[in-house]
């Protein structure tokens, strides 16, 4: 049999032989570093026997592929160690995920962070030991009464899943058994750095009916050192996560009795907001938006004629039941619908066109429980919505004026640096998810494609990401632990004007149906906030800081003088509080910068009699002393030019 | 017999006479008015026949009673009228109401307001025949047997709920006989003027799952005169009404497809809300409250915790079913348990209070069908909603404050000459209505009713209409019709901080309950759109109008100019809309002035020449020329005085 290589070296053998005797031929060195290989693309344990032509390629630690299956084998450890330390526990599964793996398990008693440790520990015992990993295969039957025999009902239910006649196969490791598709490393000794880093609860399957386990996080690197880095970044995540620091900071906090994903604004939180949802207001009102506010539920009626309630009823929060009740009503998942009355409240002519719409939205949708994540994705969100309608010659203006918008906001946020650009379109296979013909669709997507490209946009394509309504132009973002949302999307759409009978009288009489842009300029508020507190690690910028100044009173003596400069700046709409509290200044400024206040005034007794402060910037340290009006100009100058910094 | 009347002088009779022939004896003048009598505070008929002492006083057109009993008359002669023009309708009830009455039927074929004058003019013939009215009874099956024999169903139910062994009245005229307790005037000749106004549907018994009836209103006077100048008033109120102006000049709308008592807020009211909504949130930050953004929505938990479940169930949209569903949510009726989170996110001290919480919040309540109105009963409004957790030592002067600022807020709109003030205390007769004990409820009603005369408030006292867990002061108003609503609240609350376990460590380091006051500054901000709308029949304040200023081109020359004029306008924060169409100016003029617009500039060839502006003011006409610095300065300074005029 003929073996060829990856610099298209062939290798002529003449009976079988397993895959790392192959690559220990073409390099001693090469072999020390592999951890599987790939028979015509298929990955392979070494201890596969290779009995015909193929091509082979050693997958290495360098490989994204080497590192998961190092890391598969680690969870693998995890579960042994597991086993040792609780022998009544029960493996669900334990796949690799970015940047580590993790197991679901069922403990007689729920285990917690402190009890890793020992854990940790069975699992070097394991790695010294060195145990080879060895694979072998079951019929289905033979595979359920292995299971059975040791006890672990998640892993038969699994086996029991798959096809009659299927062979499964399983990894053996000591005494360890694990039902597995592989590969894995050939032995246990392999895993030189590892950490299990949290543990949280995870219904078995992700489904909130079934029963909650114990989730362990962990990870694993081929050295300490990469280890070490990863554990500190980690840390730093952990600091800027919004989820943790914006619940620390007081911007927002969650209960159990009002339920997931209904985050409560704490009065920080609900400033910020307020600031945004002005500016985004003021801004369209400038560009010729008018505001409308529409309610935030509807009968069952209106969601038949957009198509919401074939489309998207499942994401739905519905009052009542179609079978029994004369009105069934349901929370909206989108303006769309509503904000269209405000346009069908007049007819309109084409000198009527563009109408731009906007509305600081509130939404709803029903998402899954595991779903949720702090203020990024939650059950109820306000977004800076709006609809435009145009007809066709205003398309490619509208759409660029909205692109404009929307990057106007980036910058004054300062995201703009951290967006990339999705173009969203429907998934030519499945043209049922979509309203429309596919002739329509294409057109639309063309146009859309040429006016993007005019922009001089960088954007990458997305089938099946298209709204069921047209494409859309999607700007993401990565929160801090890497995961990808959409903060802004400008869609265009082509067919609900049909479905509303929204027309206008054109020059020539006739009635036609203009196009729709959905858009957002900041997207949902609070996963903006959300961003934003990840961003500057708690640390908004000035014209953003729901307060701006806290001012320090040195001694009893300047508490009055404390209150007075707090008017002054107060009437100049400065944000400000004060801490007269009969505690060392030095507490006063390490709780105040704990806080991420902007700016400290320091007022002691030279200040008052001179009537200035000492001024302390967020990050800068001591800034002097000042007149107050000198400070105050200071302060309105930054936020009037939105500075960042 | 001895019959004493109403100054004291006394008859004597030796046998049984009618009441007529009585008020006959006493005054041959007062006969002629009079139209039934009071035997014994008894309202009977002139016809009832007197057999033993009583007191007996005439009934005249000039009590209240007299003219409900003229137009209860006039009721029947309307449906007596209805059955000889629709001999197949069927008649439900006809009772009176305040300025008139109505009677509810059942139509083969509905009837519209056309078909009014129709009826009206077979009214005058009856009234005109002058057939006498006559009272008989019947046993409930004899009455029965009649309705049936009429084929009036509805009549037949009315007989069969009353009890077996009632004796049913009736009145006949002509042939015509109806159901009725009485008593009538004596003959249909007596009614003198009288007017069909209005037709509408109702639902039998109010309840929407029964049938869908006519509704036909009307009303009756003594003298033409009177009925004249109340339909001009009547005009007036039709001009005034939010529910039609408010919808003419576009600042509302709803549709069957969204839903009853869901407006749609199109962008002139959005804006006024939006004006009133900052306005009302910057003063409250001055006031030192501080902002939340709570969920609309909560699990039923929450509602328990609170009391809602108990106590406002069915007011409330309910998602999911306690018995089936693992969640089960309600959208907020009220923010207390919501904003409360916002008090229980950190532990207080006797130093933190009070804390002042203030929100733009959005309730929902799920009012009968019947109840809604416009913009003034409404199944989702957003209202000014505010909370404040104080020490006992607190109660009064935050009390005051919150009265301060209502009233404030009243006399910045204007109503504050409008308003009434009611204090609401709980009913001791149905105690079961509240949580508290009965000795707490006293206790805060009298610290209540303190702080109320200290406060020097003229207000009336209301048992009963208390919230669940406290005392109040309504500040009422009257819409248009006369229906009177709550626009302002303030509450004392002296439980639900013991539900949410709210509390502060006091200055002995014991752990106390606050106080909570539940308060609007402004109320329901739908509601005060639609009471400014009635109050300025559509003419608000400069302040407070959506659009400030329109331009108007007088030429196509002068359209640069208009767009100039108009840009330096908004630049300075001035709202304005422009009218360049190519129209006569006198044409643009009246559309300006249909729509309300405070200020129009009038803008042609000399104005462009010269860089002036021709003002016209809404009520005031032409205001002559000025320069464009002038006038923006005016309407600047117009705005900040908030000027109402």
């Amino acid at each position: 049999m003929v073996i060829t290589v990856k610099n298209g070296e062939k290798f002529e053998y003449e009976s079988p032989l397993t895959a790392g005797e192959i690559v220990k031929n073409i390099s001693e060195g090469l072999y020390r570093n592999t951890v599987a290989v790939k028979i015509d693309d298929k990955l392979c344990d070494l201890s596969t026997v290779v009995e015909k032509d193929c091509f082979l390629s050693a997958v290495t630690l360098k490989d994204k592929e080497g590192l998961d299956i190092y890391r598969h084998t680690t969870s693998h450890v995890l579960a042994q160690a597991i086993k040792t330390v609780y022998p009544t526990s029960k493996l669900a599964i334990g796949p690799t995920i970015e940047n580590g793996f993790y197991y679901d398990v069922e403990f007689t008693t729920p285990i917690a962070l402190e009890d890793l440790s020992k854990i940790e520990k069975e699992m070097k015992d394991i790695i010294k030991a060195d145990f080879p990993i060895e694979r072998f295969t079951l019929s289905r039957n033979d595979a359920i009464n292995l299971m059975k025999k040791f006890k672990e009902p998640y892993k038969v239910q699994l086996i029991e899943e798959l096809p009659e006649d299927a062979e499964i196969s399983l990894y053996k490791q000591g005494s360890f058994v694990d039902l597995c598709r592989g590969p894995h490393l050939p032995t246990t000794g392999k895993i030189k750095a590892f950490k299990l880093t949290s543990v949280t609860g995870a219904y078995w399957r992700g489904n909130s009916d079934n029963k909650m386990l114990t989730r362990i996080y962990g990870t694993a690197f081929e050295k300490k050192s990469e280890l070490e880095e990863y554990l500190l970044w980690l840390e730093e995540i952990k600091k800027r996560d919004h989820n943790k620091l914006g619940r620390d900071l007081r911007y927002f906090t969650t209960v159990d009795s009002i339920g997931q994903g209904l985050p409560i604004l704490l009065p920080k939180g609900a400033k910020v907001i307020q600031i945004l949802q002005r500016f985004v207001e003021d801004e369209e009102y400038k560009r010729g938006y008018q505001l409308t506010m529409t309610p935030l539920m509807a009968k069952s009626d209106l969601y038949k004629i957009s198509g919401h309630w074939d489309h998207y009823k499942d994401g739905m929060f519905v009052m009542g039941d179609e079978k029994t009740d004369k009105e069934v009503f349901a929370l909206r998942p989108m303006t769309c619908p509503f904000q269209f009355q405000a346009y069908l409240n007049r007819p309109k002519s084409y000198k009527d066109l563009p109408v731009r719409l906007a509305e600081t939205s509130t939404l709803f949708r029903n998402e899954d429980s595991g779903e949720m994540h702090g203020l990024i994705r939650v059950r109820q969100f306000t977004i800076s919505e709006g609809h435009i309608a145009c007809r066709p010659d205003q398309l490619k203006s509208e759409f660029k004026e909205c692109f404009d918008l929307a990057v106007f906001m980036l910058k004054a946020v300062g995201l703009e640096g951290d967006v990339t650009y999705r173009f969203s379109k429907n998934d030519p296979k499945n043209t049922a998810k979509y309203i429309g013909s596919v002739k329509e669709w294409d057109e639309v997507q063309n146009a859309m494609k040429e006016i993007l490209d005019d922009l001089g946009v960088e954007y990458t394509s997305a089938d099946g990401e298209a709204a069921f309504y047209g494409p859309k132009l999607d700007i993401q973002i990565k929160n801090i632990h890497g995961k990808e949302d959409t903060l802004i999307t400008i869609q265009i759409d082509f067919q609900l004007a049909k479905r509303f009978n929204m027309v206008y009288t054109d020059t020539d009489g006739e009635k036609k149906y203009p196009y729709v842009l959905h858009r957002t300029s900041i997207g949902c508020y609070q996963r903006t906030l959300a961003l934003l507190i990840e961003k500057y690690a708690g640390a908004l910028p000035l014209w953003l800081s729901p307060i701006q100044v806290r001012l320090l009173s040195v001694t009893e003596r300047t508490e009055d003088y404390v209150n007075e400069v707090a008017k002054i700046l107060m009437d100049a709409g400065i944000r400000v509080e004060t801490d007269t509290r009969n505690e060392k200044i030095g507490y006063k400024i390490r709780e105040a910068q704990l806080e991420k206040t902007p700016y400290m005034l320091i007022l002691g007794d030279k200040e008052a009699e001179e009537k200035t402060v000492a001024v302390r910037k967020r990050g800068e340290g001591d800034l002097g002393t000042m007149s107050i009006d000198e400070f105050v100009s200071k302060i309105l100058l930054s936020v009037a030019k939105r500075e960042l910094n």
